[in-house]
């Protein structure tokens, strides 16, 4: 069980192809996880998810602790019974949302209390609680408790760091089933010393798989690059590597060649509820007025069946009249993008193609807003040098 | 086309099964028409929608008329190309939702002017413009333009049904697509010697199919029985009849068993969006507590896609964290319960079994919330009255 077998290496970059096994299925890797934060994937039922081609979902610890109670979960059989999705899923610590939390949630040496979201309830994280959450869950692989730090916080991230591969000791110690694989989970913000170290302390520990977080919480896309490049090479190559919340395709690509396995990210689901459609020459807005009489749908050739039925005519009009139906077709569109990028990303590793195809792909690829976003996170810097 | 044949009676009631012929297929009556009134049953896929057994949907001329346009509509190909459903359809003439708008219109006797609901434009209907949205819209069968009285005032509905006849003419007059059946519509209030001359008029204009209107909206239970009591003897026995916007469970046995052969409602779809879903025991409100732990799904034996494979639980799970999944699942459900219901009806009375079908639904479907709803129209009349 657990087993990671690399099928192919790209000769030029880091690139590679695998699979790893797991009690609900192999994954074929690299592999995309669609979000399903609540046990549902936003407005698609497991069917639907099936038929886009997705291997793996993940869902979130933090939310399901507080609504249905893990423990509810657990007694239905754990996620997988719950939400009718019969494949390998993934679930995080709980951590990173607890964390977002702010002034709601105050950290010690041995874990950290917070307040519910959804109704002020007091409420305690440990790394032990963590992954007993985990195993009343029962997602083929898990998560450490890790603490995520404010990435270009020197200081914060030295404590982060620290406290991560402790925890992480302790979250290895606390597992009791033997049919969940445990990742430990490098930290160490845009530091390259502070990664590095991350890297070989948790592969000490040893660990069936190696998750990067901390990474596309603020830093720009080229400080996210500089990271992977120092990170991977650290961790074992015998073990799959998931870079956490990281999902737009341009990053999928860079990742990727980085010698990635494993992302996942609420980025297609959430665009897509906005009317933000992928193809490959860059995201489109269904709301813009130029789609209101347009025939043709979101990508012609896409074999989704939002792309198989329905005009970006007809989509748009659904937005504008605030149809869930919108939503759901939108999102299957989404999903279905991610999932063929992938497996065409797959096949060029293995064709020993992959330099061409990540330079095709992001030549044509119009990555939205990257002047906007670049001035936001400079202003963001500035503030945090001043 | 539209041909309609009787292919059983039932002897103790007015309950008859046929088939009525339309341009995209046959529809085997009595039949209930789910809603999609802005061109999308809410949150169900066309193929959804086929899986729960639908074979006729209904579709609001109003609304597509201010959005997208029933031009743009018709520019697609019609109502069936625009939303990717290739059974037969049915639209209103728009003039129930112009009627509503109360303050926000006015009406002459050669239309209706108003102002739309979305951006306050002003717009007007005449029967022949309600009869060329409905040929640009395209559907199988449409609706003259009515005026829809308030069912207890007298004055009122005599003033209505003169109005509404007159119509009924320049609507048949104005009809050039030979491809639409274009229903005439009775009107009366609770009126029975109103209904009866409205029934006779519109016959001899010679209608292929004839819906009654101006019921379900404010009079009660025994009031609309009572109406259909005296109407439906009056109207051609080989012509379909359409009782409009009745559909609550209970009332589908009722007017089926005086003679009507179609119908449609929102109330499976809104309900189910309220989690409030339809069993043979009445309707059960899922976002109740009892249901946290329930691993039934909500009618043991329901052969649709939400009752196979998920529990009241995870139902009431979706409809806490307000997952656009817990809608589309309860629609499902509730559109399928509606359809099967149906098919149980019709088979019995081609069984012959039709009158102990009616009593053992009625005696084990629990009709919800019957006092409160009488107390409410008492309260209404007495208003009226004083």
């Amino acid at each position: 069980m657990f087993e990671y077998t690399l099928i192919a290496g790209d000769s030029n970059t880091a690139a590679r192809a695998g699979v790893f096994q797991t009690p609900h299925g192999t994954l074929r890797t690299p592999v995309f996880a669609p979000v399903g934060t609540q046990a549902t994937v936003k407005t698609l039922t497991p069917r639907d998810l099936r038929e886009t081609g997705a291997s793996l979902v993940l869902s979130n610890t933090y939310h399901l602790y507080l609504r249905p109670g893990t423990e509810r979960v657990r007694d239905f059989g754990g996620l997988h019974a719950w939400m009718g999705w019969e494949q390998p899923m993934l679930t995080d610590s709980g951590g990173f949302q607890v964390f977002s939390l702010a002034q709601m949630r105050k950290l010690d040496p041995d874990g950290v209390t917070f307040r519910s979201h959804i109704d002020g309830s007091l409420h305690r994280f440990t790394p032990e609680s963590a992954i007993l959450s985990q195993e009343s869950l029962g997602a083929d692989i898990i998560m450490c408790l890790d603490e995520c730090a404010e990435p270009l916080d020197r200081k914060y991230n030295e404590e982060a760091v620290a406290r991560t591969h402790a925890w992480a000791a302790r979250c290895k110690a606390a597992q009791s089933r033997t049919d969940q694989a445990l990742f430990g989970i490098v930290q160490g913000g845009i530091f390259p010393d502070l990664r590095i170290a991350s890297a070989r302390t948790l592969a000490k520990i040893d660990f069936p798989g190696y998750a990067i977080g901390g990474l596309s919480v603020g830093e720009t896309k080229a400080e996210m690059y500089a990271t992977l490049d120092v990170t991977t090479p650290e961790l074992p190559a015998d073990k799959p590597r998931y870079l956490m919340g990281v999902g737009a395709p341009e990053d999928i690509l860079e990742g990727v060649a980085r010698g990635i396995d494993i992302f996942d990210c609420v980025l297609p689901t959430r665009v897509a509820r906005n009317g933000g459609l992928f193809t490959r020459q860059g995201r489109l807005n269904l709301r813009n007025s130029r789609y209101a009489a347009d025939p043709l749908p979101v990508e012609p050739g896409c074999d989704c069946y939002c792309c198989q039925n329905f005009s970006k005519a007809y989509l748009r009009h659904l937005f504008k009249a605030e149809e869930i139906l919108g939503l759901h077709l939108a999102t299957i569109h989404n999903v279905r993008f991610m999932i063929r990028l992938m497996k065409e990303v797959r096949q060029s590793i293995l064709a020993g193609t992959f330099p061409a195809f990540r330079q095709r792909f992001l030549a044509e690829y119009e990555v939205p807003n990257q002047a906007a976003r670049h001035a936001q996170l400079e202003a963001r810097k500035q503030r945090k040098q001043a």
